[in-house]
């Protein structure tokens, strides 16, 4: 019951009593490199595996690429395809045959268009518990349904963890969520992450691990339990985890991978941050209203709610048993003529079980509409809804906007609750339909891994259409810097100000130079000109300067126009990680109105950089008409020191690896 | 063998003997509403059914709407969804719901998006022998495989029929083609087709309906009949048709449909126009090559070929027997690595067929991608091929760019070449396999309508999103006009020119106020803005005005804006026809170097109009600075006359009914 080998530090040596461990800091103990569990500070782990999907791998192999290493370091990687599959244009097909050909290149396996979504995939013949996942997706903690310690990432950092470099994060809380009862006929999984989301709030998981245990727990299966870890992404967490434990081995044996089990939990005398209760027993069957996911209430709440569409599918909720429980609703039923129903299995293993054992007929008889193996309608990737509509999904997320309707209002709810409503019309609790549910845990699954193609030659030459461009590299810091102001900005300047979204930047996001063209576009439109005209710039802002989205984009695009230095009065944290892993340096003021003293159109020296970065003194940076300097100061680590003076984290990495 | 009843006109009636009918001429005859069918001038015919498509159906019934009328009057009018079914934003869903509201109101069946491809399934549910039918569609001649007179035509040619109206074409000289012997094994219909065009190329049916008969035509089923109709669109032809023979009666029992046969041939001495005679046991394995359906080469040629796209399904081959013989390719192996291999159902029907009977497993396990039973690819909606790639597919046109992909090699096959080539990874002779076919013809379909919903209470509310305004109206023509010339433009003016398209534009096509806005737009964007100014207004133009495709929307946007004129030296000839639908009147020079004294800023003066439109005779424009007036004429029929002084057809169709 105790098969991981810890790592050097045991975090839970308290004056010496050894104290037991959750499960959490086994997994993260085992795999630590450095730093302390025990004192909040940065920690940096060991990856065992990474995943990326098609919407991040694109950059992330350029990246990998731009590292110069020949092959992936972990014990396994893999790339699938999942978002981009409606291939409106061919930038689509260039992205899958550019991350086909690197997966064969680097050592990756390779999830062909059409294999499911990444998540589900992964669990079914990748994911093993006591091992870590880093992936360049934010539902990545999915695979902790199978006692993985799995997390997302940016693809950056994804790429740095496939070529063997630790992952860095600070140490996080365990929150233990203890599981007692059992849950009533038509009320599921997702009905337990609601309630979660209901009392924790979209906030509540933030620097934390949830960590599920309690006698609870063994009735869930691991496609249950990994919609609960899934969703652990909407409270914020780090990750969420279950034990390995004989539902775990059922799960294995059944995928033909019973040799990657191992039990694991939690000692008995563990201890817990935080702790929640949830009594499984007293659940019902609960929904997601407009336009967050902790916005939870019962369905009946909602029983005079109209519906025009249902949507069944995503990475939360498209396993075999969720389909064949939305069967047992709508076998020899229509669906009602006012509803859209649109179901997308998991993956190719859901979708060809339910199409060999009769399920996919009953689906197709009662009006359903069969869409790819694939994330979809959940990213906005198509099935958008009426105008005004109301939209049923099974999905993770119901921001604002987010499908594609503005004005749309979607709920989120379970498979179960998702076909009642789609047979109604109406917002319905699955338990007024009188119908009894009996799904069968299948034995064996059907396996076919004929779309997963295994690492290939290290030759492969990387196909690489026109809108896939080479990835630009920082150069080194210089010592000393003469650099032109070329923009002054306000307060709460985000990460969408910087760099915007929107279908006609979104395609150009593996092609820098081209993507760049639009930085800064809505406030100022000459910006990327001036930027290039200049070859080397700095800009100056406010405050919380890269609010917002965590794109990497808003930092890569500037360092590629030349921008060397952001001068602020204070950064948000995920965009200032950014800029220094792209090789632009932020600075903030000693004294911040300073700001009033400086304008677009000045010059601005910095002498002695490379001593300044690496203490943490404030510095001078002197003006053309004025005798007083401003000082500045940068709080960098002495990792980010390292990283700045090479020129980014690539540099950095390429240089240690 | 005689059952049609005969209008009042017999054209083969000369010098007193009684000449055998073709089959074209028999089904036209007892449709003649108006004209000589010898004449080669304009006739007129009673339309039986209708089809509209969402692309095209939102305008026809928005058209129809305009009307006035409350209900269809013909025997049967369907509304199908299978355009625009990937809904990346909201108004894809709000044309569904448009279109569902108003076929429910105005008495037309409404086939759900997800219930297939409109040619496919009004094959199998709604087409008969002997019936004319009009599709807002150019592949509605698809039904001619049952034996039936099916055409295309406008939205508003098509909204006219639904209203009871009769439909005007030139009276079309018949093309028979000679079947004899028997297709070889892994031989198909779409090759006899494909060696048709070879043949006549897409010129060779301009003007005619292309008759099948001999003894080979009883060869074929009625899917294999229609993949070979559907084409004759390539061909440029009005219609296809095969005779309703045994075959048409087993497809017909099949579906569940006996009581709508009756058997249908050209007479023993029919003559026709032209002929063609093909042996089918001579033919091979054929290919159109980039970029045209009639660039047509044994399969063979290509061997060396390689392909990174395999698409099968569309309107021309995705039946339950194509697929079968798909999936006797494919079963027990693996689509080559290199290939994406997506099929799109035709219909629900096959899908489920495929579903209940294992064949959907077979494909799947092969490891191909089942996308939704729509257009799909066909139409450039989703599937653009990777960049420079070759893609195989079984569908009607490969011009240039259609797939998305600008650099794309998109070549047209039979489903056995297409499956063949996804095998191996390049373009393959399905007889090179060493396979045998045996695909048995279901003696009864699975019968499910209950994705159509049939006509409803003509008090339905109409379901309108913000995009969806109605259509605007013309005034009927003033007797006197003092218009202002706000464009003068050169020779060869196109649509394209007077209403762009692309993702921008095509999205506004139900809101005419939005896309009139794009009027001239690339000529000069100040367009729209000074036409609403000047409230009328007119245009002039050198040679050939209105070339290129037959959009509507480049009249019907001038229209909303206050065209009421346009002088050119020529016109081409459908945008001249939809100009007088709309209500603007062309006219031309009687001495066309007048268009020199012409220019932009000049008030025109005109009056007696009515009277000139009513005569063909000249009529003289004074001018304000100019005591020489410029003569004009229109060269419009009676028929034309009328409608355009009514404000277009619209009103004078109103007017009638």
């Amino acid at each position: 019951m105790f098969p991981l080998v810890f790592g050097k530090v045991n975090t839970n040596f308290k004056g010496g009593i050894i104290m037991g461990h959750n499960l959490a800091q086994k997994i993260l103990s085992s795999h630590l490199v450095s730093g302390d569990l025990a004192g909040g500070n940065e920690i940096a782990l060991r990856i065992d595996q990474t995943l990326t999907q098609d919407a991040t791998g694109t950059m992330a192999y350029l990246q990998f690429e731009a590292m110069n290493l020949s092959r992936v370091q972990t014990e396994c990687s893999v790339s699938y395809i999942d978002h981009n599959t409606l291939q409106t244009g061919f930038e689509n097909a260039d992205d899958h045959a550019f991350l086909q050909s690197t997966a064969a290149r680097f050592g990756a396996y390779f999830s062909r268009p059409g294999n499911g979504i990444c998540h589900q995939v992964h669990l079914e013949r990748f994911a093993k518990p006591g091992k870590t996942l880093l992936g360049s997706d934010s539902h990545t903690p999915t695979a902790g349904g199978m006692g993985m310690l799995a997390m997302g990432a940016g693809g950056l950092d994804v790429a740095v963890a496939m070529g063997g470099g630790a992952f860095y994060l600070p140490s996080p809380k365990v929150l233990r969520v203890w599981l007692t009862g059992k849950l009533s006929e038509w009320v599921s999984a997702k009905d337990i992450i609601l309630e979660v989301l209901r009392l924790l709030s979209v906030k509540g998981g933030v620097g934390k691990i949830i960590e599920y245990a309690g006698p609870g727990v063994k009735t869930l299966t691991v496609p249950e339990r990994s919609t609960i870890t899934n969703m652990g992404a909407e409270l914020g967490a780090s990750a969420s985890i279950f034990p390995s434990d004989e539902q775990t081995l059922r799960f294995l044996e059944a995928q033909g991978r019973g040799e990657d089990y191992i039990p694991l939990s939690a000692d008995e005398d563990a201890t817990y941050d935080e702790e929640l209760k949830i009594d499984l027993s007293l659940l019902v069957p609960l929904i997601a209203q407009p336009h967050s996911p902790d916005n939870v209430v019962p369905v009946s709440n909602h029983s005079a709610t109209a519906v025009q569409q249902v949507a069944i599918g995503s990475c939360t909720n498209s396993s075999y048993q969720d389909l064949m429980r939305v069967r047992e609703i709508l076998k020899g039923k229509q669906v009602h003529p006012n509803v859209s129903l649109v179901i997308s299995p998991g993956s190719r293993q859901v979708l060809s079980m339910l199409s060999s054992n009769g399920a996919l007929t009953d689906l197709l008889d009662s009006g359903a509409r069969l869409l790819e193996s694939t994330c979809g309608p959940c990213i906005g990737m198509g099935q958008s809804p009426v105008s005004k509509g109301v939209s049923v999904r099974t999905f993770n997320r119901n921001f604002l906007g987010r499908s594609g309707t503005q004005d749309a209002s979607v709920f989120l709810a379970s498979p179960e609750v998702a076909a009642a409503s789609a047979l109604t019309g109406f917002i319905t609790d699955p338990r007024t339909l009188g119908l009894s549910s009996e799904v069968e845990f299948p034995e064996r699954f059907r396996l076919d891994d004929s779309m997963i193609i295994p690492p290939g030659d290290p030759d492969t030459i990387i196909r690489r259409g026109p809108n896939i461009q080479p990835l630009p590299i920082a150069p080194a810091l210089d010592n000393s810097l003469d650099l032109p102001v070329i923009l002054k900005l306000g307060n709460n300047i985000t990460t969408d100000d910087i760099m915007p979204a929107g279908s006609k930047i979104l395609p150009l996001r593996s092609n820098i130079p081209a993507i760049s063209e639009y930085t800064f576009h809505k406030i100022d439109p000459q910006f990327a000109e001036k930027a290039k005209a200049h070859k080397q710039s700095m800009i100056i802002a406010g405050h919380n300067y890269g609010q917002g989205s965590s794109r990497e984009h808003a930092a890569l695009a500037p360092m590629y126009l030349g921008l060397r230095i952001v001068l602020a009065q204070s950064f948000a944290r995920i965009h200032r990680a950014n800029l220094i892993n792209f090789g632009i340096l932020p600075l903030t003021f000693v004294d911040e109105n300073d700001l009033d003293r400086l304008n677009a159109g000045m010059i601005l020296h910095l002498s002695g950089l490379h001593q300044a970065v690496k203490t943490s003194e404030p510095f001078a940076i002197t003006l053309d008409n004025d005798s007083k300097p401003v000082w500045v100061k940068h709080d960098l680590t002495e990792r980010q020191a390292k990283i700045l003076l090479a020129g980014g984290l690539l540099n950095s990495t390429k240089a240690a690896v």
